[in-house]
C-alpha cells in the first residue's frame, strides 16, 4: 500500500504524464551508466592509463563533464542522491554513511517508502523500469528493495559489493530476481551485462520507453570469504585473461582494479552495441558517471585532484560523466559547466514530459546544457557524510559556491578554497579569506536546518 | 658444485644407466599426477559427489589402490617423501611441518642439497625433468629450487598456495622459470596443465624418456591478498564458469571446492589427451595421488575415514591413488595391497632400469604388483608430523604394521585401532590390548631414533 501522500502525488504524475501523451513517442530511453568506486583518473578518455576504449567511445559522440560532481562520497548516499533528485541529508533514513550489510541495525535500515525515485515517476509515467547490478539502498525487507521503489525489475545485489564469482556477500547470497534470491554464478561485471543485454533485447518489441539504471559493483572491490577465518574477507577479483590485458601496470591492487575496469568497459561495450543492435540507439540518452572518487587502497586514482572515496575533496566527489544522445546532443564535446548528480532528476523529467513541482528536487534542470549548450549559471552545492562507525569514518561537510569552497573533515579541521585558482586544493585561504570562510560557514549551518527529509508532497 | 659423496653415488648410478643402453629404449615415461589437499572423497571413482571423469578414466585404464598412503599429511613433508623415497622423519633440514612463505626462518630452510631426489637420479639416467606446479620444499635460495634438485625444468611457484589469479603469495610473486622470477596471469590450474602439454609435446621430438612431476596446486584455497588488511588470505578461488557446473552442491565452500576440482580434472584430461596425441600414452607410467588428506574447513572430504589434513588418523593419511601403463598393468583393476608414495622411487627405478642400491629408501619396489599383481605382503610404514606455531599444530606419530595402527596426537593422546575390523578408527583399542600398544609403542620410539637424516652414499 503506498501512503497517501505519495499515492497523491503519483496520482498527479499519471495525470500530466496522460496529457502529454501525444508527445510520448518522442521522449527518450534513458540509461544511467552507473559504475562503482571509479576515480576520474580510472577512464581513459580522462587521462587513465586504464584503457577504456568503450566508455571514451561514449565521450567521442557526446558531451563530456569536466566539473561534475556525485551526491556524495559514499556509495548509499550517492545512490539515495541520484535516484530521489534530492540531497541524501534529507533522506528520511539518514542514509550518510554506506548501509552495512552484516550490521544488525541497517537490517532495518534503508531508502524509505516515503521517499520518491526518479524509477516511481517514469515508471507512473509510461517507462519500462529496471535496476540492474548494485542496489546498496537496503537489503533487510521487501519494502527497502528496488521493486518497492518503482522499478519493474530488479536483478543484481543489496550489499555494498559482491564476490564476483559467487554472487555472494562473504557466504551470504546476494543475487536477486525481484524479490526473490536466486543462486548465481559467473563473473558479476558479466553476468549485469547479460541482464542488460535481455533487457534491451525485451525493449525492441514494446511501445513503451525504457529506464534502465545500470549498476555495476566494478571496479569496486570483491567480498569475498575466507573459510578459515569464517569471516568475509575485502578482495580484488579481476580475472586472469583480463589481468594479463593490464599486464604493464606494475602495482599488483592497480593492475588488478584495471583488470576489473577493463572487463566493466568491455561491458559498457556489450550493452552500447545491445542498444544499437536493437534499434534503440538513437532516441536514448545515455548518461555514464560513477558514485563517488576511487579508493587507492583498493587501486583507485582521482589524480590530480586531491583525497578520495569517503572525503570530501574533490578526489571523493568531483566524478567522470559522460552524456550521449545521437542528434540531441553534440557529439565529441566538452564542458566545464558544474553539474551534478541531483541534476538528473529535473533534467530526465524535462526529457520524459514530465513535471515534478510537487517534489522537493535540489538539482537543476540542465537540459538546456545538453541540448542547446545554455550555461548552468553559478551553482552551490553541498555535501555531508555521516559518521560511520564501523569503518572509522566521521561526519564531513563541503560547500561550493561558485569557485568557493569550504570543507570541514572528520576531525573538525576547516579548509576553503578558491578552485578556479586552485583546482587541486593544495592552498588552504581560511586564515587569508576570514571573511568567506565565515560566510560559508553559516550558510552552511543554514543548510544543515534546511535540508529536511521530504515527507510530505503536493496535492494532486 | 655438487658435494662428494652426491657426485659419488650420481657418477654410479650414470655408469650403471650406460650399462643398460641397450634397454633405455624400453624405460617407460613418468608422468606424476599429483593434487593438493584433496582428499580419497574428493575424487568421483572413490565415491565423490564430485565429476571427476578424468581421474575416473585412468581407474578405467588402470589399477586403483584402496589402502593407498601418502607420505605425510602435510604438504611439505609430502612432497620430501615422494621425491626422496624416504620417511620424511630422515629430512636433513626436519621437514615435517610446512614451510611458510612468509617466515624469516623458512627463507633459510628446504629441501638440502645432500638429498638425492627421484629426479635427480632419472636425470643423471638419461631421463629429460620437468617439475610444473606447486614445489614447497624451499625457496629463499637456488639451491632449494627443483633446478638444484633434478629437475632440468621448473615452471610454477615454491610457496605451499597461489593466488590462482596472479600467481603470487598474497602480493609477493611467486611463478618461476626456472630460477627466474616471471609474471604470469591466467589460471593458475590452466597454467600447469598448459605448461605440461608444451613439455609433453616437446617430448615428441627427444629420444629421451621423461619424468613429469605435475604438481597441482588444486583444489587448494587459494592465497589472495586483502589491499585493505595489507595482508594475505585464504580464499577458495573458483571461477564462476566451474562453479555453474557443481551448482547443485549447496554448501558454499564445497561447491568452490568442487568447482576448483573439476577444473583440475579439466586438466588431468587435457594432460592425458596430450600424451595420447603426441604418441607417448603407451609407454608412459601415469600415477595419479594426492599429497595427503583433504581440509573439511577448505571444502575437502575424505569420508568415510576418520580425520582430515594434518592428522594422522586413516582421513589424513589415506589417499586415492591410480596407475596406469596400458598394456603392463590391468586396466580397470583394483587392489587392496597396503602400499604408500614412498614405494615410488623404489618402483620406478625399476621400471627405469636403475640400481638405486646406494640409497637408503624406505619404501618397497611394489613393480611385481603393478605389473603381475603380485602380493606386497605385510607393512610397516611410520609418520611423523613436526610442530607448527604459526599454524598450531603440534607433533604427531603413528605406525601401522599389517592392520595395526598406533596413533600419538599433539596432545599426547593415545589410539590402537585394528583396521581390518575398524577400518574407519571409531574403536580405540589403547585399553583392551595393552600387549599391543607396548609393542608398538616400543617400535614407534625406536623408529625415532633410527630414522636418521642420509647425508652419506655409497662409494662408486
Amino acid at each position: 500500500m503506498l501512503n497517501t501522500p505519495r499515492r497523491s502525488i503519483l496520482m498527479f504524475l499519471s495525470l500530466f504524464a496522460f496529457c502529454s501523451q501525444l508527445q510520448a513517442a518522442e521522449r527518450p530511453n534513458i540509461l544511467i551508466i552507473f559504475t562503482d568506486d571509479q576515480g576520474i583518473n580510472d577512464v581513459g578518455c580522462y587521462g587513465s592509463e586504464i584503457p577504456t576504449p568503450h566508455i571514451d567511445q561514449l565521450a567521442k559522440e557526446g558531451l563530456l563533464f569536466r566539473q561534475y560532481y556525485s551526491a556524495s562520497a559514499i556509495c548509499t548516499p550517492s545512490r539515495f542522491g541520484i535516484l530521489t533528485g534530492r540531497n541524501p541529508t534529507r533522506s528520511q533514513d539518514q542514509l550518510l554513511g554506506a548501509l552495512m550489510f552484516m550490521s544488525d541495525i541497517d537490517q532495518n535500515r534503508g531508502i524509505q517508502p516515503g521517499e520518491t525515485t526518479i524509477a516511481d515517476v517514469l515508471q507512473q509515467n509510461g517507462y519500462q523500469t529496471a535496476l540492474l547490478g548494485k542496489w546498496h539502498l537496503g537489503h533487510g525487507t521487501e519494502s527497502f528493495l528496488p521493486t518497492a521503489h518503482g522499478f519493474d525489475l530488479f536483478r543484481g545485489h543489496t550489499g555494498g559489493c559482491i564476490d564476483y564469482f559467487t554472487m555472494t556477500y562473504g557466504n551470504i547470497p546476494d543475487w536477486y530476481h525481484n524479490q526473490r534470491h536466486v543462486s548465481e554464478n559467473g563473473y558479476a561485471t558479466d553476468l549485469i551485462t547479460e541482464e542488460a543485454e535481455h533487457f534491451l533485447k525485451d525493449q525492441q518489441t514494446t511501445d513503451k520507453p525504457f529506464f534502465l539504471f545500470l549498476s555495476y559493483n566494478a571496479p569496486h572491490f570483491g567480498k569475498g570469504w575466507s573459510p578459515g577465518d569464517q569471516s568475509p574477507v575485502n578482495i580484488m577479483q579481476a580475472r586472469g585473461d583480463d589481468l594479463k590485458r593490464v599486464g604493464t601496470i606494475k602495482d599488483k591492487v592497480r593492475r588488478e582494479f584495471a583488470a576489473m575496469t577493463v572487463s566493466l568497459d568491455d561491458g559498457i561495450g556489450r550493452v552500447m552495441s545491445s542498444l544499437k543492435n536493437n534499434g534503440l540507439d538513437q532516441n536514448t540518452l545515455v548518461i555514464f558517471m560513477t558514485d563517488h572518487g576511487g579508493d587507492y587502497v583498493y587501486g583507485g586514482n582521482n589524480q590530480p585532484f586531491r583525497g578520495a572515496k569517503a572525503t570530501l575533496f574533490e578526489g571523493g566527489i568531483r566524478v567522470p560523466c559522460i552524456i550521449r544522445w545521437p542528434g540531441k546532443i553534440k557529439a565529441g564535446t566538452e564542458t566545464n559547466e558544474v553539474a551534478w548528480a541531483l541534476d538528473l532528476f529535473p533534467t530526465i523529467c524535462h526529457f520524459a514530459n514530465v513535471d515534478p513541482d510537487g517534489l522537493t528536487l535540489d538539482g537543476k534542470d540542465i537540459s538546456g546544457l545538453l541540448t542547446r549548450q545554455k550555461p548552468v549559471g553559478t551553482r552551490e552545492l553541498y555535501w555531508q557524510l555521516g559518521p560511520h562507525a564501523e569503518l572509522k569514518r566521521g561526519r564531513w561537510s563541503a560547500l561550493r559556491q561558485g569557485d568557493w569552497k569550504y570543507i570541514q573533515d572528520a576531525g573538525g579541521e576547516e579548509f576553503l578554497f578558491d578552485l578556479k585558482a586552485d583546482p587541486y586544493e593544495k592552498q588552504n585561504l581560511t586564515q587569508s579569506q576570514a571573511a568567506k570562510l565565515t560566510e560559508l560557514q553559516e550558510r552552511r549551518d543554514t543548510l544543515v536546518k534546511t535540508l529536511t527529509p521530504q515527507v510530505k508532497s503536493i496535492a494532486p
